[in-house]
């Protein structure tokens, strides 16, 4: 469930271009027109709106927003204003080129595991387009060790997307996950070859068997060292497999209770889940924190940035 | 460049799928008129023949080809009717449901090296259609060691297509690959990471430099030991991105000079490549064994079999 809202009767493509401009022109920048034309449009509005304002500016309408806008409110209408595969493909960019650290890691795995595969391939697509490289090439080369092992066949299998189950098969490979983890052989080949490849169907299955065989769910057989930074990501990736909500709510957990928010974590997560599943992730918010999430998010924000959040977050003005 | 020759005027899709359903009537298969329709169509042009027969008889055209044709002349018909993407979706299964032994890994190698990005995509979701698994899934899940290693990403990766190339990189990369070759570390992750992710270019560049840089090429590099299978699949691995040609070259001319014609390599290297550039492959074979391709085919070969090969190598009858 998105909470994206666009209203029944919306202006032409020509028409919101002109208002952009219009928003743009003179001194200062009307930052409250910008909201309410490109948050309240989908993802196929918005690339009819881009394509009419290049046309009648001469200009993308990224190059001009980049020129008139900065710090936070910038980065979160840049990223909303991108296309779904444009936008993961400048994520996964970033997360590939600065010096990996944790949260660059999380973002791969993130953008290679809550999408669906057909989604992920525009996403490679656009990637090469873009930057004249492979994703793949990109995340083989910035990583080492562990984190390789894992994050290179994530993001490059095509994973299966059907119903189908077999039991047998979920059986066998339960069994091997939890020798593994008994073993502690947390990098192992096949643990990896499991997670990797399997359908999230059949992964699901596998695990639902775990905890009915061992009597332990893996996640938590996996908590044996809470600051082992690739059991941390380990985790999240079945997280990301099983309850993706689950997953997002806790990054904006941390990323507003954090001393000093963490806005690009709440910008990521808002941009990219408004169209398919922020209001899940909003009511896993409020189950676990006793807060609705647009609350959490209005009292620890401000300005233009903040409305933004909150017009995303389907708040009504 | 291909050899296959289809008539500047063709009969239309409906009357091709009637000749087809007399040829199967009465009394014995009219063989002469199946290779005179199919081997004589491109790929576009066969899966319309595939339609209007499905719409006149109720049944596909594969299952009466099934029905009626036998033995080699059967897979050839068979392999050859399906389009490109289906065909090496079916090559890529038979390969991984078979106790993996050497020509299955060679087989997936050459799929996933020798077909462009997007052919290598589209053969993933006639895979999945059919199998209703992953093909990553299924390698992963039958092959082992060093030749997993390998084969999983060969088969994974949507790699970059495109002149680029970064010399920096190929300099760097051409001394990882020699450093890791002269340790005899054949299966090392780096050298492993390299050959699967980067682009065919880019490898090239690479490649080119290792030679005038270290003196040998890198295959002759990989000859150390004649027998291990693995540096074969390594060797074959970089051919493949190389130079094809002379890649299915040796595949045809292994096939032909065996005691006992080596039928499925045969059927496989010309079906998959007659609309490709079999005639690029004819011309190595030429050049390194002095007699043409058809005239060493006509010789090992014989009846309906060698007649559809024969046409799909282009000799005029």
């Amino acid at each position: 469930m998105a909470t994206l809202k666009v209203p029944a009767q919306i202006p032409s493509p020509e028409d919101d271009a002109e208002q952009l401009g219009k928003a743009f022109q003179g001194w200062g920048t009307d930052e409250g027109l910008i909201v309410k034309i490109l948050s309240h449009r989908n993802s196929a509005q918005r690339e009819l709106i881009r394509a009419a304002y290049a046309s009648a500016h001469g200009e993308d309408l990224l190059t001009s927003l980049d020129k008139e806008l900065s710090s936070d409110f910038e980065r979160i209408v840049m990223l909303w204003t991108l296309g779904p595969a444009e936008r993961d493909a400048l994520l996964a960019h970033e997360a590939t080129k600065k010096k990996v650290t944790s949260p660059n890691n999380f973002i791969l795995m993130e953008i290679a595991c809550t999408r669906s595969p057909l989604e992920l391939f525009k996403t490679k697509q656009a990637y090469q387009a873009r930057y004249k490289r492979s994703i793949e090439e990109d995340v083989a080369y910035h990583t080492s060790g562990d984190f390789r092992r894992l994050l290179v066949p994530l993001v490059s299998t095509f994973r299966y997307v059907g119903d189908d189950v077999n039991t047998t098969l979920a059986k066998t490979e339960a069994k091997i996950l939890h020798e593994k983890i008994a073993d502690k052989a947390y990098g192992d080949e096949e643990l990896i070859r499991i997670l990797t490849t399997r359908s999230k169907t059949q992964l699901n299955a596998t695990l639902n068997h775990y905890n009915n065989e061992y009597g332990n769910s893996i996640t938590k057989d996996l908590k044996t060292d809470p600051d082992n930074e690739y059991l941390k990501l380990l985790r999240s990736t079945i997280k990301c497999f099983i309850f993706p909500e689950k997953y997002f709510e806790k990054v904006l957990r941390l990323a507003i209770n954090k001393m000093g928010t963490d806005e690009w974590a709440l910008t990521r997560v808002v941009t990219t889940r408004a169209e398919v599943d922020l209001q899940r992730i909003a009511d896993e918010y409020q189950r676990r924190n006793s807060v609705p999430l647009d609350i959490a998010v209005s009292k620890d924000t401000s300005g233009d940035y903040k409305d933004m959040l909150l017009a995303l977050l389907g708040r009504e003005e």
